[in-house]
């Protein structure tokens, strides 16, 4: 957890929260690490505005339900469900329109209240969400993340169509086979690390570019007849992988963006949008509850296998050196595990 | 060809034709029968009202471009093409607004004008579809009637849902290949014949299902947990088994209508549309062109493959014996070559 | 109220609701009636087999918030509120991905639980919409109706187009008024009485078709210059009206189906929708709570006057009277009050 | 014409052009000023890289058909047209699938070749849209502008909702009144200049709001209950007027952009689209028919009225005086006629 304002987390002994009405409680069986956590240990600008400390970091998880708070008798006791993230009002015109992942008094655990990185967590029942007995628990505590990702790859029709993906993190290279799953034609995928590229082969890429040693535009002009791809999806919040993913957008083509870039940026609104009389989507968090749903179909028919994305897993005790390798970039996703016995494949060491 | 008015179809000599103002003449390389070309060899009510006698029937083919008529100049000489077989008059409010497969002018190849059982036929330059040089003949020759099952798994948003496919003649089970492709989770298949259920699961059908033998609403509830398929593709033009596919849809869901029930039909309007929320899209044709860019990126993409549906070879020559099987319905996809010679697999005996 | 099962409804004293958790209590102020209201009065084939009696009826209402339940602190005591009368679980898929309409656990005021006929009920907090606090009684009264009418205008793109509305009842000359403020370029409606043609006319109608004395079909097909309406509304459950409308319906046009047939109909779905290639949206209920905010906009901007439909006001106690008018077809919307002191124009006399 | 390239413009005597295959002659009857226009005279960096001088420039027009090239029968002889000035290949993939306005092969009137700004011009036959015989010239001549407005205005959902546009000039002028015809609950419109802004208003603007004296976001959040606009339509090309837009612009919101900002600007990607869950449009011409198509349907209808917009009509022969009124911005649209006995309206001295 973050003890107060400033850099580092720290482990310590808290009570076992108590859900309140309409909650339960969660024991976390598995939990995963986001670039956001990395933000909030290492307290950049963006954190300092948003975090409250002292608060339980951590927001993406799977665990089992223990106790129900009042008024609340779904899921039932012992269910295995992955969280949701977002905790929103349920009131607000957003929320009452399908559209509650833009609710504006959205809380996020790990930053605006008690997050995941701990034993127990308390969670609204309707941010629990059931899953088979039998999912591998690396991946049940990966679904809120790849939630970004099947929303980002859902907005754009890319059935039948070429798809870029710039950038090939974590959510990048899920995204790449979220639209493999949905049909596209063609994935090109770019990225300047190797071990990215290769995770992005693994997971469905077509074609992989390493803009650092080719003309990304080139590159995909070639692989389309000139044309460009339909669909442009955005991961890495680097300015110029941006600006080179429009200019290989075909003309009246689709763009949603999810990677940050953090500050405003010089973008050519003439060249990139209107004269190609493109459709931006900016895009943030996941559908509730849509994109749950769809995740499921993905799952259970097998049609996106996420094994390949999670590379390490962890004793949660070990955070200093997951947190470690999370910031290297050479690794998939981190899965850290309060109880270590409960890890569903090889630990890595610390 | 059909000489006159009456059931029957026999083979004649007549002039290779002249290609007019923006017209290709093409040599059929291959050609394949559709059920179309059943109701006019038998000169059923449809037929006797459709069709103008004399005229070349057939409107399946790939060929090669032979000779240009004035004012045109693609696709060169020597291209390998499909065709689209609706010509439509790019003047009236339908085809101005990229909706030409509605167009009410449209002349459709071996209905109202001339069409493919033949040696050579002309059609506007901008039906003749080039296809890459190794295409398949068959594969190509396909592409229309394809071009009817992508049109009606696009329609509605198959995704990471579940579909229902109602009829497995040759476009049911090319239209379960192209749910597949575009990203449904799972797609069940109903059709009272083994053969053609067989084929359904070739073509990627996750359950199949034969309505004599097993209750089809009950089975898909099951399947799907109390909860109804998303989309339905109805293309059996049989009235129970529409009305059973409707039953089994989820409120709220998709369904689009292909099978044509050749008469008014008793329907449950209240049930089955106005209190399930349901949205029901009437297919036709093919959309002038984006279905044709969509078969392309299928077919490069190798998202799906048509061999299975090819199930027969046959010379032209062997034309009554090619009807004959495609009327016992133990087939997929019949293809007839004007030159055995070019034959992409084993010819079947007539 | 309707005491038990049988024709028939009865004024009676029973004691005022208490508001559970999540619920407030409203005092009813006005009351409309609905064509459901008249089943159920009548105890026709669909009453009996959905209305649990003893019941008080009546589903559309506004009224003033008096106390709050368990929990519930919005809206405050005080509002004028109009009510939803669909109170759903916010449990099911449908209600957690923004089509709350279609939840499969939906109870009715009125129908499934005790109605609006009456001095006090309770609804769900999220049931009672906050008015501006000088609406007039019988439009926020109307707004539960008028919603249907709003839902079924919005579906369909009429936004410069053409439309037929078939069925100039209440909730029919309401989408009229709403397929105008939609930017429809101009709305025929059909309707055999004249009474309901002219008030067709004066919210908003560009022509009116008396369809017994005329040919819907022609007439339609005349004014557009033989290419047909852009949008089908269809909101008499009358199966040649509906039949006319698809007829008169442009290829590639969309229609949504609010009118109940009651029973299974002969329908043409070759013609009507499959060469057609028509969308078909068959409507129930509001969108929860989309419509809702489409109706605010409509109304606050004034884009529609629902004056125009409120023909009668009554004490509630007169509802005998109040539903022999509403039997008679001689009119628009009928408002009742519990205190006559509150009506918002002359009463009529019973 | 611009007889070369460099500044200015004159007039000079040139042959009647010749129809070619397809094309029409036209007679010009009035033709309109761009700011496009503006940019060709003043023969400023776009300009020089994109026009080929010799060339007769302008692009607003409307005429009479007066002979007809090979091929062509329609429109008949004699028949007043607006032209669409985007002419397009009707070969590329976006010509063959409803987005000729995309083509890349697109020549524009009085850009790549010969304008309206004479007496005679050839144009495709499919460019010459017909007009009801008794439309005001100075209203046909300003349809293509007109349609840059309703393209959109028509791409947000804007029924029901509240529209914000920045910018009134003409175009943005013409965007409020297609964003009422099209249902708006409420049009914002902000300009500096107060001669725009009360045009806005006589177009139908619901408020102005003048930048340089109010705060905007302000003054919007203000009236929409600090909830922001539902739609964006951004006209102004003025980097500070488009982030104030996107500041306006609500979580979920959709935005239009068409004003060009003619060089890449600083803009905040992650706020205003990313954690907005912003859908962002670029417009480009007009989509080619459906535009045309709504323009036609708007007009017929009355639900806009274009002559408030049409402020000063001049003799062609008054050009130079016609882009000095252009240039300051103290007008609406300017309208000139060869003849001016055509005129329409009273003249305006030069």
């Amino acid at each position: 957890m973050k003890p107060g304002p400033g850099p580092g987390l720290q482990m310590q002994e808290i009570p076992v929260p108590e859900p309140q009405r309409g909650e339960v409680l969660l024991q976390v069986k598995a939990t995963s690490i986001c670039g956001t956590d990395l933000h909030i240990r290492n307290w950049d600008p963006w954190a300092a505005d948003h975090v409250r400390a002292p608060l339980v970091v951590g927001h993406e998880m799977c665990g089992v339900v223990v106790a129900h708070g009042p008024g609340v008798s779904e899921p039932p006791v012992g269910t295995l469900v992955s969280v949701e993230s977002h905790v929103v009002c349920n009131r607000c015109a957003w929320c009452r329109t399908g559209s509650g992942h833009l609710c504006p008094a959205t809380r996020i655990l790990g930053v605006q209240r008690d997050g995941v990185f701990a034993e127990y967590v308390t969670v609204p029942a309707e941010n629990a969400w059931p899953d088979p007995p039998d999912m591998p628990l690396s991946v049940a505590s990966l679904q809120e993340n790849f939630g970004n990702a099947v929303h980002t790859a859902s907005v754009p029709d890319v059935a039948g169509r070429k798809v870029l993906v710039t950038g090939c993190g974590p959510v990048g290279i899920m995204a790449i086979a979220a639209a493999r799953a949905f049909g596209s034609r063609s994935v090109f995928a770019s990225d300047p690390s190797r071990y990215r590229r290769d995770m992005a082969a693994a997971m469905g890429a077509t074609l992989t570019i390493d803009p650092h040693a080719e003309d990304l535009v080139e590159t995909v002009m070639t692989a389309t007849e000139g044309e460009g791809v339909d669909v442009l999806i955005e991961m890495s919040g680097a300015p110029n992988a941006a600006a080179d993913g429009f200019r290989a957008l075909k003309a009246g083509g689709e763009a949603a963006l999810l990677g940050l870039f953090s500050k405003p940026v010089t973008f050519d609104l003439d060249d990139h949008v209107i004269f190609k009389g493109a459709t931006v989507h900016g895009i943030v968090g996941r559908r509730l509850w849509d994109t749950w749903y769809k995740m499921r179909g993905l799952l259970r028919s097998r049609a996106v296998d996420l094994a390949p994305v999670i590379t390490h897993r962890m004793p949660l005790d070990d955070f200093e050196a997951a947190f470690a390798l999370m910031a290297s970039g050479e690794c998939g996703k981190v899965v850290m595990f309060p109880d270590p016995d409960d890890a569903d494949g090889p630990l890595t060491q610390g």
